[in-house]
């Protein structure tokens, strides 16, 4: 399998997480995002929506980060990242969108580059829109892991699930941009019992070939 | 089943689509958006993450709309929305996520409400943001359903699946801020065909009990 990934790409740090959770061996190829290598012809050829990441696995080419951990999941399924039970997938589903779909696309590059490039806000402003929605979706996080029935070492359950891969990488941005997250204490005793995990050190964006 | 849902909410329109292409009969409980009614501690009891839709199905509470939608379709698999093929469940779930992670969030209500009262955009300027993000957006939806091994009526193949009801509400929202969709023509086409289906029709906003 061959994975398009940029260092920094959060998207493409939830797959690194995925596949090394799964054990899977992967050939990097490495698409510069701040340079806007991922608008270039060449990789619209590879991924139509023109994003990262994409995985290609034996010529078939796939898009958007939970579609690959899902497609993963269903043709790698030894370690598991979705739970059996119908309810259990919903929870984790649920919890991995609230990352996927209400935080880290408004704190998208693109996003921050226009706010910068058209509506002229300074690095401060820029920082500051971070933060806010950083705040608003953590405490999001934070009141639904709080509602959990059964909570376990992870985000649902004692073993890692499609939610810690994307709340992983979603922390890490948090604390890049010196987000507080006293106030997460449940989100952020999560994140540290996946930290202790090799599958998720080593595909943090320090580690990766490409990382600057 | 109960559904928590605003009329103008993208994210409960999915799921109307959903549960009446499967025929599932539902109680609507409304909640109004633009009024914040979604904040309310009461909704936080039923909605930990304090966002539309959730549904009610028998006392279990559901939320996010597609993960909502995934949850249908494994608990009531007649009408599927999904493909049974793993790659072709991939792609749906991406071009459904292409909607739900890179063009809706990003011209959410609270966004829209943050650049106004926040950053202090006129109505002028918010439009202008709404639109290029419509744009950027389904440029990129466009291209992907170029690159459709087997184009067909809908997003994949003869029949809805989960990216037809992630697709409809976002024309809806297009077609509301005037944005031109003469650029998108595989796009349009797949519209117009949902459209031409009954359960795509009495999902639209208009159509509500609580319609302004």
């Amino acid at each position: 399998m061959k994975l398009y990934t940029y260092f920094r790409s959060s998207a493409a740090f939830r797959i690194r997480i995925a596949l090394n959770l799964k054990g899977l061996a992967y050939e990097p190829a490495f698409v510069h995002l701040a340079k806007g290598e991922h608008r270039a012809p060449a990789y619209g050829t590879v991924n139509p929506q023109a994003l990262l990441p994409t995985l290609d696995d034996g010529g078939e080419l796939l898009t958007q980060s939970l579609a690959i951990i899902e497609y993963l999941d269903e043709t790698r399924p030894a370690v598991p990242l979705l739970p059996k039970d119908a309810l259990g997938r919903a929870r984790v589903r649920s919890l991995s969108m609230l990352i996927a779909c209400e935080i880290h696309p408004v704190n998208n590059l693109r996003v921050l580059q226009h706010l910068k490039r058209v509506l002229g806000q300074n690095e401060e402003q820029v920082n500051a829109w971070y933060r806010h929605w950083i705040a608003d979706g953590l405490a999001k996080f934070e009141a639904d892991l709080g509602k959990a029935k059964a909570p376990g070492k992870f985000c649902h359950g004692d073993a890692p699930t499609l939610a810690d891969c994307c709340l992983v990488p979603q922390i890490f941005n948090a604390q890049r941009y010196q987000c507080d997250t006293a106030a997460y204490p449940a989100t952020m005793r999560v994140f540290a019992e996946c930290m202790k995990l090799d599958a998720f050190d080593r595909a943090q964006p320090s580690r990766q070939p490409d990382a600057e």
